[in-house]
C-alpha cells in the first residue's frame, strides 16, 4: 500500500490559521490553551458524532496513544508529542496498530505508505501546522481526514451559511457545505442550429440540470457538463441484431493512387431552417426529473458548489435529430449546451411554446466530464474552442474515430465487441427509438440516413475514407482553448491507446496547461483508488479552472502521471510520455530471437489458416487463443506466429513511445494482413486486470449522498507473460490508411508501421517478445484462409524507445 | 422474461375509489369527467415531472396509442379503448412496442409476461378499476408503476402529511412518503445480561438507530432490526493468517459408545456482575453516526415509515464483551436489542454515565432481517420466543453450526473457505481488535477464550461434541412464536440448503405462518429481482405483522415458490417442500448405471490418490476439477470415483427431497471419507451461477434515496452437466455424528445416509447421475492418502423422491 497524494496544498501558517478559522476548527480564544487543551479541541471538533463530554471520552479511550496506554490516559497524565500526536492521527486515517503499522516503527511506516507528517510538536503552533495538514492527509479509505469527517456530517452546520460564503474552499478545494437533499432538477430544452432529422425544424435538445439551491438565492455556480448518449437509455437489443459478421474472408482491394486530398472531407453547406420566434422569457423550468445516470465525480462535485448537466444529444430520447455517431453534426449538438450554459445560445422551457429559459444561475464556467464516448465528446468539443469551455477531463476518449474501428486499412473492432461499427453505435444510442409515439415520426428518415452510415464506413475496405476524416477531431485540436485532463487506461483494448497519445501528441504544440493520467485499468474509472487521490485533483483543477481560485493546480498536478504496472499503488510522475533519457534501440530478427544487430539472410513464414474445429474453439474462447498463441509450449498455433525474444534483461527498463517495426513481407495470396503483439515473457505477479474492491459503498460524494466502492490494484498469482502492446496492419496498406497498394503474391515487401503506444516497466530477468501473427480473433474478420506469410529476417527490425533502470 | 407478482391485493370497486382518493389520483369532482377526461386527469397526476400542459402534452406525443397515432393525437379524436389503454400502460411500464410487445399482439404478450389487465374499459368505474391495477402491476423494471412514481418524487408532496395519515396504506402496502433526507440517526448502548468478556461489568452493547423524523413528532414506528457482527468492520488479515491448514491427512479415531446424551449440551449456571445503577433517563441521544453499512431492504423500508436498527453484538467495536460465534451468549447478545426495542431492557446513552434511554418512538413491533451470519442470528433470536420479535426475514441463515462447518463426522468448509472454522470466524469479526485503545484492555482474555473455542470446534474428529450441540438452533425451534419467512439459494454451498430443509421441516410442527423461497442463486439476496416481487411481499408482509394491517399477507404469499432451474424467471408455488404428488424411487447399481432392480453380486473400486503435481493443479483450480470428475472423457480423475447414471429420462421429473443413498463400503484402512454429487447430465443452456446485471442502480428504494442493481438469472451457453446437490461422511461416523464406529481395513460395511436437499426439474432426455469419491477439494480435508474404497453394488441403493411431469 502507498498513499500517492499530489493535490495536498502546502500553506504557510498564518494560512493556516485563517482556513482553520473558516472551518471553525480554531477562533480567537483558543490560542491561549495548552497544548493538550488545543489538541482535545481539535479532536472534539473532530468528534462530531460524540455530542457529550462522557461519549467523547469513549471515543479517547478507544485511540491508542503508546503500547500501554489509551489516549484518555495518557492525556490525563502526559503532555501530547510528536510520536503520539502520529499515532493517533494513523488511526484517525483508518490505519490500525498491529495490522498496518507498529507503534514502535511509526513514522519509517508513514514514510514508506508516503503519508505527510511533520518532525516537531512543541507548542501550539506546531499542533495547529500538524492538525491542519492531517486534516489534508489521505488515509487507508481512499479520501483526506477532513472527508472522511464531512462524510460524518461535519459540515452539515456550514449548510445555512450566507452564500457570500459559499463555495467555502480550504486547503485549495471546495468543500462539501452544499445540502444535497436540497439540489434543483430541472429540464430544458436548448436549439441547436442543425436539423439532422430534416423535418424543417431545428433540432431542440434535452439538457437535465441539478444545481444547489443555494442558485435559487443568487449563487452563481459553474457547471460540469457530461455529454452521454447513453444516459437516456440504449438500444442494446435492435443493436446486437445488426451487429456485423466478422467471420468473413478479407478482401482483395483495387490498388489506387488516393492522396490525402482526394479523401479529405469538406464540410457540405447546410440550409438550415429558421430560428424559433421567442413568445416569452421565464427563469422557471416546466419540467423536472427523478433517476437520472450519474457520473460519481460529478455527485462528489455536487456537494461541493457546482451544477451538473447531462445531455444525450441528437436523436435521443426525448430530444430531436438524429444518431451520427461522432460527425460534426453530433459535435455541434455537444457544444450547443455549451453555449446555452454560456449564456451564448437560446434554451425552451418545452418543445413547443417557445418560452426561452437562460442560465441565469451559472457563473459562465463549464468543464466537461465523462469517460469514454463521453470523454470522446469532451474532446470534440474543446476542439471547436467554444467560449465558456474552461476544462475539459477527457478518460478514455476517442481522439479519431478511424483508430476506435478500423486501423492500417483493416477493419479492427474494440477490444470485446467484434461486428461492432459506427452504423451499430448510431442505432445503440437512437433512444427516440424507445419512445414509440415520438419513433412514428422519424423512423423512416433514420433508416435511410443510417444506411448512409453504414455505406459511408465502408467495413468493405478498411480504409481511412472522408467518413473518418469528417469523424477525425486530430484535426481540430489546434482551436483548443481550454485546459485539459486526460486519462487513459494502458491495458484499454476498447478504446486504445493511440487515441490518447496522438491528442497528446497534438496538444504538445499549444500554449495550454495539460495532465495526464495513464493508470493500468482497462476502460475504467480511476477517481475510486486508494493509492491515488485523483478526485481531490480534480477538486484543485476545477476549483482553479472554474471558480478561479488561485491554488497552484497546474503546478501541483504532475504533467504526466503513469501508474507502475510491476507493483502495486505506484505512479510515476514525468514531463511527457517519456522517463527523463530514454534511448532509442533496435532490434534484428534471428531465428527466434531478437538480437542487437541485423541477422544474416534467412525467410521465415506462417500460414494463418486452422483446422475449422479449433478454429471454431478459438473465436469462441479469446482467452484460450491468447494463450496458445504467446505459449513455449507445442500448441496447434505454433505454426501460426512467428515469435522473437531477447536475451533475460540484464536490468529494468522503461519502455515508451509506439514500437516501431520495419518488415519484408510476402503473402502467398494478393491480400494479406498482419497483427503484432510485444509481450513481456517473465514469471511475475502482475496486476490484475480488473481493480479488486477493497471496500464496499465506502467513498461517500458528501453527507448522506452518493457512495462509491474503494479500489485498487493488486498483484495476482504469478503469470508467465503480459501482453505490452499491439497492433494491425493491411498489406494493401503499406504508405497509407487512405492508398491501397498492389501486393503481388509472393512478392516481397518492405514497409514500415508504428504498433500502439506503451508505458511499460519490463523487469530484469524477463524477455521482450514480438509476435507476429494475422488473425487476431477478438479484432479483424476472421476468413480462416489458407494464406502464408513470410519474413526476410535480415529486413526486418523492431526499434522501441527505452530507459535503463538499475 | 415472466413478472411473477404475488402481492398485489385485489380490492373492490369502492377500496379502490377510497385507496386513489388517499393517494390524490381521485377527488369528489372527478366522477362526472367523460372516459378521455378521465384518463387524461390520471396520466396528468402521474406524469409529476411534466409541470406544465405543454410539457405534458409533449408526454403525450411520446407515446403510442395505435399502429399509427401518438397517445396526444388519438386522444383529441377517439375515445379510450381497451386496447388503447393496454398498449399505453406496457409502455409506461417499461416495455419497448416491438422490443418487448408488438401492438397487434398486445394481450398474448400479456398473458405471456404475467402481466395482470382487465377485460373491459366501458366507462369511468372501469378506468378507475384498470389505472388502480395498472398502478400495482410490476413493470419491467422490477417494480411497480407506482414505484416509479414514487421514483420520480410522486410522493414528494406527501412527505408533510400529518402524522395521523402516516404510515400511508396503499394496495395493502406501505408507501414511501417519508422524506429520508430527514431520516434521525442515533446510537445507545443496550446493558445485556452477559459479561462475556470478564470483566465484571455487564456488557453493553452498542445499536444503531435510524428512524423517521415524525417519530420526533409523536408517531411511532416498528423497527426492522438486523444483528450483522460484520458491521463495525472485520479482521480479515489476522482471520487469513490463523486460517487452518486442510492439507492433512484425515485421522483415525478411537471407537467410542457415545449416545448423545453424552455430549449433549448443558448451561452452566453464571455468575453475573450486578446491573448498573440508572443515574436518570432522558429521551434524547448523545452519538449520532454518519455512514453506516446497509442492508437494502431496510433502506426501502425507511422510506415507508419503520425505523432500522443494526447491532454487531458482543465483541464488535465499540460494544464490550467477546465473539463466541454461534454460542447461547451470542443469541442472548442478539436479542437483548430486541428487549430494549420492546421496552423489557435497559439503553443508556453512553458507556460511562448511566442515563437511560427508552424507545419511546417505537410501536414495540420488531422484525428481524439479513443474510448468512445476519439471517442465522435472525433464527437464533426467534428460537428463543422472545416478546416484541413478531417476524423473521431469515435469508441463507444457518439452523446448526454443525451443518456449517462440519458434516456426517467431518470437517466440510463452506464453499470456497477451506481452513476457515468457528475461531476463524470469531477473529474475523472482533471488531473490537479494530480500536486499539480498547483492545489493550480485553486481548489477553480474548485470546484465551479464542483457544477454548479452537478446543471446542475439535477438527481433530470432526464429530458432533457439545461445542456444537451448544450451536444447534434447531433444538429450541418450539419457542418460536413469531411468523417465519425464510429464503435460501438451491445452489448456495456456502450455508448448505440443508440449514432451511431442516428448519422448514422443524417449524412444520408449530402453529405458525411460515413462508419459504427457493432461488436458483449461491449465497444472495433476492429483492431486486426482476422476475418476482420479493420486496412488494416483504411489505405486505410487514405491513401485515408489524403495521397490524389486514392485507391478507398469509394468504398471498405463496407457502414455498421456488425458482425453476431449466428456464428464466418462473416461480412456483407449493404447499410444502415438496410438488403435487411426488414419488419415492429407487435405483440400484449396476456397473456404470442407476437402474430400477437391485443388480448382481459385483464389487467396484476406486483409489482416491493422485499424483502431486495433479493434486496440486485441481487444489488451486476446483473448477477443472469439478470438470474433470464428472467428464466422460477419459483423464486422470476417471479413477478416482465411481459414477453411474439412469438412462435418458422419458419425462421432465421434479427431484425433491434429500436424495438418500444406502451404502455397502470397504475402505482398505483403518479410515476412511465419501463424498457424493447427484448430478444432471445432459447438454442444456442452464442458469448462469450469478445473476446477471440488467441495470445499475436502476431500483430507488425511495426518491432520491439509495439505489439498488436490477437484476435476473440468464440461461447461459449449454453446459454438459449440473451438480444437483451434494454430501459427504466419515467412514467411522456411520451411524451418527457424535459416535465414532470401528473401521477395519477392507471390511465392508453397510450404512446409510441423506445428501443435502434438493428441489431439481430435470429435464425429459438428461439423466440422473451419482457420483462416488472421497476428497472434496472445495470442502474436505485434502491428504491424498492411497485409499482404496470398494462397494458391493448388489447392497447399495439410492433413493430419491420426484414427480413425473408431462
Amino acid at each position: 500500500m502507498k498513499i500517492n497524494q499530489f493535490a495536498h496544498l502546502k500553506v504557510n501558517h498564518q494560512q493556516k490559521i485563517n482556513e482553520l478559522q473558516k472551518i471553525n476548527f480554531l477562533d480567537d480564544n483558543l490560542y491561549s490553551l495548552s497544548l493538550n487543551a488545543l489538541y482535545l479541541h481539535f479532536l472534539q471538533c473532530a468528534f462530531i458524532e460524540a455530542q457529550s463530554t462522557s461519549s467523547f471520552e469513549q471515543k479517547l479511550h478507544a485511540l491508542l496513544a503508546t503500547s500501554n496506554q489509551d489516549l484518555k490516559d495518557y492525556l490525563d497524565n502526559h503532555q501530547l508529542t510528536l510520536e503520539v500526536f502520529y499515532t493517533v492521527a494513523m488511526q484517525l486515517l483508518g490505519f490500525e496498530v498491529n495490522d498496518d503499522f507498529e507503534i514502535n516503527h511509526l513514522f519509517e511506516k508513514m514514510d514508506e505508505l508516503h503519508l505527510f507528517h511533520h518532525n516537531q510538536l512543541n507548542n501550539a503552533a506546531d499542533l495547529i501546522d500538524a492538525w491542519y495538514d492531517l486534516l489534508c492527509t489521505h488515509g487507508k479509505g481512499g479520501r483526506t481526514y477532513l472527508d472522511l469527517l464531512a462524510a460524518n456530517g461535519y459540515f452539515k452546520p456550514f449548510w445555512n451559511l450566507p452564500i457570500e460564503q459559499k463555495p467555502l474552499i480550504f486547503n485549495g478545494k471546495t468543500q462539501p457545505v452544499f445540502d444535497t437533499s436540497k439540489l434543483i432538477r430541472e429540464v430544458v430544452y436548448v436549439e441547436s442550429s442543425l436539423d439532422t432529422d430534416h423535418d424543417g425544424k431545428r433540432d431542440l435538445l434535452k439538457a437535465e440540470i441539478i444545481r444547489p439551491a443555494e442558485t435559487n438565492d443568487g449563487l452563481k455556480v459553474p457547471a460540469l457538463y457530461t455529454a452521454s448518449p447513453y444516459n437516456q437509455g440504449t438500444n442494446d437489443h435492435t443493436a446486437d441484431q445488426l451487429m456485423h459478421n466478422v467471420d468473413v474472408p478479407l478482401k482483395h482491394k483495387q490498388p489506387n493512387n488516393n492522396s490525402y486530398e482526394d479523401i479529405e472531407f469538406h464540410e457540405p453547406a447546410v440550409d438550415l431552417p429558421p430560428a424559433r420566434q421567442v413568445r416569452g422569457e421565464t427563469q422557471t423550468a416546466e419540467e423536472t426529473f427523478g433517476h437520472a445516470k450519474a457520473v460519481t465525480l460529478n455527485d462528489y462535485f455536487l456537494a461541493r458548489g457546482y451544477a451538473a448537466v447531462y445531455a444525450a444529444g441528437i436523436g435521443t430520447m426525448d430530444s430531436d435529430g438524429e444518431r451520427t455517431c461522432g460527425s460534426k453534426e453530433e459535435t455541434e449538438s455537444t457544444i450547443a449546451i455549451i453555449e446555452w450554459l454560456a449564456g451564448n445560445r437560446r434554451a425552451f422551457t418545452n418543445k413547443t411554446d417557445n418560452i426561452e429559459i437562460k442560465t441565469w444561475w451559472c457563473n459562465g464556467s463549464i468543464a466537461m466530464t465523462g469517460k469514454s464516448y463521453l470523454g470522446t465528446l469532451a474532446t470534440a468539443a474543446a476542439t471547436t474552442g467554444v467560449d465558456g469551455l474552461k476544462t475539459i477531463i477527457s478518460e478514455a476518449a476517442i481522439s479519431s474515430w478511424y483508430d476506435y474501428y478500423r486501423d492500417g486499412g483493416l477493419v479492427i473492432a474494440p477490444g470485446g465487441f467484434p461486428g461492432e461499427d459506427a452504423d451499430i453505435l448510431a442505432e445503440e444510442c437512437f433512444s427516440r427509438q424507445k419512445q414509440a409515439g415520438d419513433y412514428l415520426k422519424c423512423k423512416d428518415q433514420f433508416n435511410r440516413d443510417l444506411a448512409e452510415i453504414t455505406a459511408g464506413q465502408d467495413r468493405a475496405t478498411g480504409d481511412y475514407n472522408s467518413f473518418w476524416d469528417a469523424r477525425n477531431y486530430l484535426k481540430d485540436v489546434e482551436n483548443i482553448k481550454c485546459d485539459v485532463v486526460m486519462v487513459h487506461g494502458l491495458n484499454d483494448w476498447n478504446v486504445k491507446p493511440r487515441n490518447v497519445y496522438n491528442l497528446y501528441r497534438e496538444l504538445d504544440k499549444l500554449p495550454i496547461v495539460k495532465k495526464l493520467f495513464l493508470h493500468q485499468g482497462q476502460h475504467i474509472y480511476i477517481n475510486n483508488f486508494q493509492s491515488i487521490d485523483f478526485t481531490d485533483m480534480m477538486n484543485l483543477w476545477l476549483t482553479n479552472k472554474l471558480y478561479g481560485v488561485e491554488n497552484h493546480a497546474n503546478e501541483l498536478l504532475p504533467d504526466v502521471c503513469v501508474q507502475d504496472n510491476s507493483c502495486e499503488s505506484t505512479w510515476h510522475s514525468f514531463n511527457g510520455w517519456h522517463t527523463a533519457k530514454p534511448q532509442k534501440h533496435q532490434f534484428g530478427f534471428k531465428n527466434e530471437q531478437l538480437v542487437d544487430h541485423a541477422a544474416a539472410p534467412a525467410v521465415e513464414s506462417f500460414n494463418d489458416q486452422l483446422e475449422q474445429a479449433t478454429f471454431e474453439k478459438y473465436k469462441k474462447n479469446w482467452n484460450q487463443w491468447r494463450i496458445d498463441l504467446l505459449s513455449d509450449k507445442k500448441n496447434v498455433l505454433n505454426n501460426n506466429r512467428l515469435i522473437f525474444k531477447t536475451e533475460k534483461l540484464q536490468h529494468d527498463i522503461y519502455l515508451q513511445g509506439c514500437p516501431h517495426v520495419t518488415l519484408d513481407v510476402a503473402s502467398s495470396v494478393n491480400k494479406g494482413m498482419l497483427s503484432f503483439m510485444l509481450v513481456d515473457f517473465g514469471n511475475a505477479k502482475r496486476l490484475g486486470e480488473v481493480p479488486a474492491t477493497l471496500d464496499l459503498k465506502a467513498l461517500d460524494a458528501g453527507y448522506q449522498w452518493r457512495f462509491d466502492d474503494l479500489k485498487e490494484f493488486k498483484l495476482g498469482k504469478p503469470t508467465p507473460w503480459k501482453m505490452i502492446t499491439k497492433g494491425h496492419i493491411n498489406l494493401q496498406n503499406r504508405k497509407h490508411p487512405w492508398k491501397t497498394d498492389e501486393l503481388v503474391p509472393k512478392m516481397f515487401y518492405q514497409f514500415e508501421l508504428d504498433i500502439q503506444p506503451m508505458f511499460y516497466h519490463l523487469l530484469k530477468g524477463h524477455q521482450l517478445g514480438l509476435v507476429i501473427y494475422s488473425t487476431d480473433m477478438e479484432m479483424t474478420v476472421r476468413g480462416n484462409e489458407d494464406i502464408t506469410y513470410s519474413l526476410q529476417l535480415e529486413n526486418c527490425e523492431l526499434s522501441v524507445d527505452y530507459e535503463e533502470l538499475n
